[in-house]
């Protein structure tokens, strides 16, 4: 998942963290001086995720890096694990270190509390999905750690399908007639969406031919009643108060879709490591 | 704390979510149909940040928005407070609503946490500050966020100053020699600091005449002893598994500074919404 | 439609054309010359595209010159029609002409030959859409162009719809289990589009649920039976070696799309110029 | 012809089509999924041109993606003549296709159309050459074309050399003066280029001095009176109105060069496509 | 002479300068201090430069900061002479501060040199030009200083005009062959330069029909011989160890042109220096 | 010292000089024609600097140009050595040469300027150090030249540590509030500087605490007063009207610190040139 978007990040990054150089390693190493590391799990449970970026940060500071991916992004992994192996000049792999554990950390929460909330609904056919609420300029990467966790992504812009809100019914006048507008301007092959927050909405999103119903902030009754109302006349997404402990109440028989913004907006940091290693005897 | 860099964020951030425009609100707006808007908190408590921000998103997407920032960044707020008005254009209102609150969330979440690390350890002259764990090109921006919450801001990147840790004393051969190279080599208005994790290692970094001893995870008992050795002979900082319950124990006599990752590594995001707002009669 | 990538190509623009400043007007000028120009339409026909743009790149050179439009973009006009004015100091007003000028001949191209396709199929119901074969880093204003001259847009980039080829279905190993896969993995409001060259493949694809079918390379004749064995069950678009004499026949009752590559990779530049306008007495 | 504005050109190109990954490769393809592709002419004649770029593409998108060029820029080809190999993970193929085959599709299409140009005005000593009429940030890959299609350049830049339009003669008083004013500011190797509608302007321009008369808008026998008139004091250009159907008309003995604007702003886009190559036994 | 090139400077310029705030002034002055300043000249004589850029500056800093031009680019100044009035937040004003006058000392370091050049060839006809030896990144800001200063500008990238060097002479088989290859590829409106460092090789450049010969490394004496040689046949170009103490030495009858790298790469810096104005009384 | 900035001022660099291509170079060396060259030093004594940037300017034009470095950046050299080698295509090569100069020349004739310093100091403990007086974009590279000439850098940014100056002193006060203000929010590992005219104004900086006294614009005898007052309770640092033929005097017991803004705003260019060899025999 490198684009140049994601290179322009990490250029953004070292700029800030190393564009002066490192005044500690430039005291203490000579340019002779080599090393090799590993970066570690330190949490009990993690989902990886970032390694690749982590990869890649090593070799923008310096080629002479080299990086071996240990496992694969999106992997399970308990505390102590490795995932990275590095080596190369010791300066240069110091100065790379913090700013290569800032995107794995961040990617790694992401991608870890995406897979604790794909295993909460696990057997029920409902899909997490996140949100538009991202790091900004992050969307692509974040989205990208929610999928190595097992959840899906919904749209990733506001150009790529319509979802309409509460302003745009009241612009247009009516859900309905909102409906209508968008249909015409919608690109062919995207569904249009819209939001509910009553029974009312819903027969009335059902009556306009929203593909994609999303019932805002219901109870998990209201939910049920809302999916009866439906009855597969379109997709079913619940999205609003939805937190990790209530999760599995929501994802009822008829719910397509569970949308989450504390995926990307409220993931901890995982936490991981970099360990130089003890050189080898006889190197 | 507007810089080039907030700009150039701003811009990644717009291109990946209206960069194509926003297919909703281009159905449904005519571009004469204007709003006024506030965004609110929507949680109990929330210390403020990142508002001029914000309204350079909206005066981004269109210089026809205007935005009147209603309280200051650090305020303490309450639920319900209306923190930043906008009028203008209903589209453009819209195409950047999600981005200037992603900025906001984030911002206003780190500031909120250090309000109340902050107050954890109020009136015991101790200083929190913060890590160069942060998401990657926000360093600036998370950095000021935390001082808005009260804190304060640790080295911003590798040239700042020296901190030595275990990997420079290895290679160094000794603390002391460590040390030593690091006071030829550092700005001379900057302290040397380096890590510490025995008492030994405390009594080595006073003789070598560090300027800053960080205790490595050490427990309050450990610290205090610490305290003991340094004797006014260097800052002392504590830096490790201080959590938030946890923080006051560690905010004993002596100590100076604790570092606390979590600031702005895992801070979740405020909670804070746009709400368009009904027409007033006679317009 | 301006967004920052639109700034950021007026920037390449201008760096490319006056980085060294316009020798000739340098010489000929004073700082104090200011002069009145408008930019007129040279060609009989011609749909207006790309003014705001244009009044954004003499911004770009010189805050001192105003615009002001005179037309929307999207506007039919006929040969000589004014569509914007400039005012301001002379040489900055040229140092800006070529680059405003080549914006709009070739956004103008784009909504003009748009035009004459929308207008080509009307009344069949049917919407021309276009591709992704665009300039490269010009995909979104040339699909806004697209949408001035009255015609629709297809998705806009990899990430937005699934649209499974050839190559895709011989790795998945059968279209119907390329359109599985796709599915799952597909944002939930999208449909699975598939490109089908023969009747066969159309009836797999219509058995695999896909939600969109590209008839690819037909003749009317082959469109005609494919419309009759999809029979509503997907949406149908029409693609490839459709020209603007041909698209008419095409345009068959049961299609709802035919996608046209030319839109935006042959339009030919619109005729447009700028003319400085004599100096009014009593100034 | 790759500079940093190119690489520059691929980045926004590769984030606008492929920023968020490739919804349908991913579904399909596995990582481990290799194949070998071509990229082929489909037209009946064809120069081609961007093959470096859109080797750059390839390599961009993925490193493990190898190309080879089977031909250079600026040959002249046939239908079904492969122009480029490449070989590597199938997903990253296809992810970079289409943006390779866009920057190939306009720079061959230009290429194409000046190689006509060229052919039209064989032996007659007459050089075609491009105008400022090009792709705003495409100024510098667009010449490029124009010189592998056998065309040459025109000024580059507005600070390259100066060309003298009517509205910097009314500002300085007189062709003349004008021509005298630009001898003092043009750089020592630059000749002076003034435009002429008349033959009296023709006329003064001749005995100003200039370097370089542009005949603008001229009929073929106004160009051979102007020719007469200035008897090889000064370069002869012709510049407007010319057309494809026209170009040898206007290519008059004493006529040095003739301008044409459609070369960059109108050519046609070239038909390329590539094919994944079917899997060789045995491997 | 501000280019979007011009504005990338300053933003680089500004974020490693104040990327991370003015530490100093946030501790000192609240946000509605405000203070007036004039940047001032404080060396005997300076040409001024970059008063523009040096206003751009503050503007970026702080939209509210406001300034006034006090005298043109290109004045001749006395110590003492105020230049430039900036008014507004004072933290903003010494944010600005360091940025702005980098800008100016380098430009008028530079005018002033190539004004000292320039008066030093007074009344000869000859000119001095400058070099591509220039800063990487301020060609167009640099070139822009060298004119302000009353010299002139040689070519500014390799794309513009031909020069031939030795080596090109050695890889082409004659300097005739290198001058004849260069005719065909040149622009039509450039002369072609070749370098010449004997009065053989002068001679045979005559003949080949060069616009322009450089005289590189020649003394007077030679130079004189050589210009007897060329006898108007082209423009004639003195370079290489021509300095400040030698140059009207050598502008002799018959050279056209100076260069001078050293206008460029060793100009020392200007004195210029901001003070805040005591506030004035009743305000 | 490559960092992403440097890799940006390059491209900038490159695509001034370059983004049209070498029109001589095209014209005469076919694109198989490849050259040895050296680059190097013509002048009596230089310290190198700047090596590593020159060969990334190569590789970065076309990385079929190998470079080896001869010597490290630092080592001082005489007239005749040579410092980089580069092999590969003649007319990449020619297209580099000038911008790889541009950088070494500039970085070069700091570091040779630096250590002229530091050995005028020598033996007397005191540190040379540099300003916030760089070329703007260049902070980093400058201010590593002038540590590969022995001398040491002050702050590097108005955020890394504190310094007082009269305008924030007049702000707060008085200095030793304005100490006190500074105390607070300066990083606990930085010290905080402040700027003294007179002795009184030094014994008010020692009593507030002040961990720098910068003696601005001071003679060797009010330094020599100076340090008395400061008895070692502060770092003792010299600025202002301290030139090369003076420094020694300024470098009196209790001096720590002079800094020197020539150093890098007024340095002249190093003398450096690039050969192509002679083709050997036998190839």
């Amino acid at each position: 998942m490198i684009t140049p978007r994601t290179d322009h990040l990490i250029d953004l990054a070292l700029e800030e963290d190393a564009g002066l150089g490192d005044v500690t390693s430039r005291a203490v190493f000579s340019a002779d001086h080599h090393s090799r590391a590993v970066i570690e799990v330190k949490q009990p449970e993690l989902v990886a995720c970032g390694l690749e970026v982590a990869a890649r940060v090593f070799a923008r500071v310096d080629p002479l890096l080299r990086t071996r991916l240990l496992v694969r992004d999106g992997s399970r992994l308990k505390s102590g694990t490795a995932v990275l192996r590095i080596e190369g000049p010791t300066a240069s792999l110091l100065t790379a270190e913090r700013t290569a554990l800032n995107f794995m950390q961040r990617l790694s929460g992401i991608a870890t509390l995406a897979r604790a909330f794909a295993d909460a609904v696990k057997g029920t056919g409902v899909r997490i999905v996140d949100t538009r609420k991202t790091t900004p300029g992050y969307r692509a990467l974040e989205k990208y750690a929610v999928r190595c966790g097992g959840c899906f992504n919904h749209r990733s812009s506001l150009g790529e399908h319509v979802l309409i809100k509460d302003n745009h019914i009241a612009a247009a006048g009516s859900l309905a007639e909102a409906v209508k507008l968008c249909r015409i301007a919608a690109p062919h092959a995207a569904k249009v969406e819209v939001e509910a927050t009553t029974l009312a909405e819903v027969r009335e999103a059902c009556r306009a031919g929203a593909g994609v119903i999303l019932l805002d902030n219901m109870s998990p009754a209201q939910v049920r009643a809302a999916v009866e109302v439906i009855a597969g006349r379109a997709i079913v997404e619940v999205s609003g108060g939805v937190r990790f402990a209530t999760v599995r109440s929501f994802a009822l028989p008829g719910v397509d879709v569970i949308s989450i913004g504390a995926l990307t907006h409220s993931a901890p940091a995982a936490d991981l490591s970099l360990t130089i290693q003890p050189a080898r005897a006889g190197r």
